[in-house]
C-alpha cells in the first residue's frame, strides 16, 4: 500500500467528504459525513481540520467547496471566466502556507447575467485533465442546484445553474402538490410523460396538472412523484436548448444520474456518465501538481 | 334602500367574502373574513350558514369555490366544459331545496390533460353575463393559482392553471432565496426586467441567478423581490403563448392586476381589467336568475 500524501475535502453545505489520495491520485480513504458548513456546530472549523488530520495523518489539505464561501472557514473571492487549473493553483486561498488551502469558486458575468460555483469546477477541470471527457465538453451536474458547465480548451468558459433540485424539494415538502408528490421517485412510463410534458415549456401550467391529473383520475396516485420529478428535471433539460446528438458529459454519483440521462436522451442528445467522485479527485490532484510546479 | 334578495358566498381555501345582494344584482353590504374552509374551525358549515342568515337576513344563498371541494361543505362533482349559464344552474348542488344551493365547479379533460376550478367559472360567465366582456374572450384571473380561461359564445370552454402565485409563496417562505425576496414587490424596472427574462424560457436559471446576481453585485437587493415576481408572472404569461395585440380580459382585485397588465403588455397582447367583485356578482345573479326561469 502506498503513502498517503494528500486530503482533499469536498466541503459543501449539508455534507462533507473527506478523501485520502496517494501520489499518484488513489483514493486510500474516504469519509463521509453531515458537517456541511451549515450543519457544523459551531463552526471551528479550524478545530475540524485538526481532528480530520488527527484521524488521517498530518498531511497537506486541499478544500473545495462552500467551505470558501461567506458562511464556511473564509470568504474566497471568485475568480472569474475563463477559468482553467493553472489560474485555480495561482489563486488557491491558503490558510496555512503550503499545508491547507482553500479552492476558491468560479464566476461568469456576461449580457448582465451572473452565475456562480464552489466546487464544480473541480470536477469539471479534474474531467478533463483525467481524459473522462474532452476540452470542448459540455458538463451537466444535477444536484440540489444543478450546473450546466461548459469547457473549451480545457477550460471552464460559460456555465449556468439551475434551481431545478431544490425546486422538487419544496414542492414535496410544503406546497398543494406535498402530499402527491412525497413518494418514491423512479425513472420509467411516469417520469416519461413528465420529460415529455416539460419539452412544451408550461411548466407553471403542468405543475397545477399533477394536482389536477389526480382529482380527475388521470394518472394513478403512486406516479405523480415521478411525473412531477420529470416536469422538472424534463424542464431543466429544455431550458438549455441542447442540439440532436450533442454530448453531454453528466457528473454525477446518484440516483439523478438515471434520471437525468434520460431526460437528455429524450431531448435528442447523447449522455456520457463519468463518477463524479473520480472527476472530484483528479481536479484536485491537478490544482495541487500544478499548484506545486509553479 | 332595495330590499336584499340573495346571499352569495365566495367561500375558498383561505378567506370567505359573502354578499347581500338585491333583487336587481346591487350589492347591499358585503362581509370579508378569514372563515376559508380549511382555516374554519370545527368545519361546522351548516351551522355556519345560519349564522350568516342570523347576520344578514333569512335569504336564499348560494355559496361558490372550494366550499363545494371533497374539504368542503359537500364534494360537489365537476361540470365538464362546455360549460355556460344554463348548465351551471341545471347543476347547481341544494343543500335545501330551492333555499341554499352549491354551484358546482368545472373540469375538462382534453388530450390526456386535465384542468379544474371553483370559483372562477361565475367571475368568468359573470363577465360575459354583464357584458364586461366579448362572449368570445380570453380570461386571466391572478392568484395563488393563476386561471386563464377561454369563453368561446359565451360559455367556457379551455381554460389552464398555474401554480405561478403558490409558487412564489414558497420561494419567499422557504427556499434560498427567501431571505434576499422577502421585501415587497413593485411593478417598476426591476419587475420589468424579470419579465424579460422570462420570455426567454429560462426560469430555473433565471430563479437562482436572482442570487448570483446578488452575490455578484449586479442587482441592488431592493430589487430583488420585484425582479423574482416578474420572473414568475413573466413565464406564466409566456406559457400562454398570447398573439400581438390579443386581448386579455383580467379579473383581479389586488395589485396583482398591475402586475399582469404589466407582464402581459410586454409580451406584446393587450389588456382590459374588470373587477372581480363585479363579475362574480353577475354571475351569481346569473346562474339564481337561470335556476329559477327554469
Amino acid at each position: 500500500m502506498t503513502d498517503a500524501a494528500l486530503l482533499a475535502i469536498d466541503w459543501g453545505t449539508t455534507n462533507r467528504r473527506i478523501y485520502v489520495i496517494d501520489a499518484a491520485g488513489i483514493v486510500l480513504a474516504r469519509e463521509r459525513d453531515d458537517c456541511g458548513i451549515l450543519t457544523m456546530a459551531g463552526g471551528d472549523f479550524a478545530g475540524e481540520v485538526a481532528a480530520i488530520r488527527a484521524r488521517h495523518g498530518d498531511l497537506p489539505m486541499v478544500c473545495i467547496g462552500m467551505i470558501g464561501s461567506n458562511r464556511g472557514w473564509a470568504a474566497v473571492p471568485y475568480v472569474a471566466c475563463p477559468v482553467g487549473v493553472p489560474l485555480l493553483a495561482r489563486t488557491l486561498h491558503w490558510m496555512e502556507p503550503g499545508r491547507t488551502a482553500i479552492v476558491p469558486g468560479v464566476s461568469i458575468m456576461a449580457n448582465g447575467r451572473g452565475d456562480v460555483m464552489r466546487g464544480e469546477e473541480t470536477q469539471v477541470l479534474g474531467a478533463v485533465a483525467a481524459r473522462l471527457a474532452p476540452d470542448d465538453s459540455l458538463f451537466c451536474q444535477p444536484g440540489t442546484h444543478c450546473k450546466w458547465v461548459q469547457a473549451a480548451d480545457g477550460v471552464i468558459v460559460d456555465f449556468r445553474t439551475t434551481m431545478t433540485g431544490e425546486l422538487f424539494a419544496l414542492l414535496r415538502q410544503h406546497s398543494l402538490l406535498a402530499e402527491l408528490i412525497g413518494g418514491r421517485v423512479a425513472d420509467g412510463p411516469a417520469f416519461r410523460a413528465g420529460v415529455r410534458d416539460a419539452a412544451e415549456g408550461r411548466l407553471l401550467g403542468d405543475l397545477f396538472g399533477v394536482r389536477a391529473s389526480h382529482l380527475l383520475g388521470l394518472r394513478p396516485p403512486e406516479d405523480a412523484a415521478s411525473y412531477a420529478s420529470g416536469l422538472l428535471i424534463g424542464s431543466d433539460v429544455r431550458e438549455q436548448g441542447l442540439g440532436t446528438g450533442e454530448m453531454v458529459y453528466l457528473l454525477a454519483s446518484s440516483d439523478l444520474a438515471a434520471l437525468y440521462t434520460t431526460a437528455i436522451e429524450e431531448s435528442g442528445a447523447r449522455v456520457a456518465i463519468n463518477d463524479s467522485e473520480r472527476a472530484f479527485v483528479a481536479g484536485v490532484m491537478a490544482i495541487w501538481s500544478e499548484a506545486h510546479a509553479s
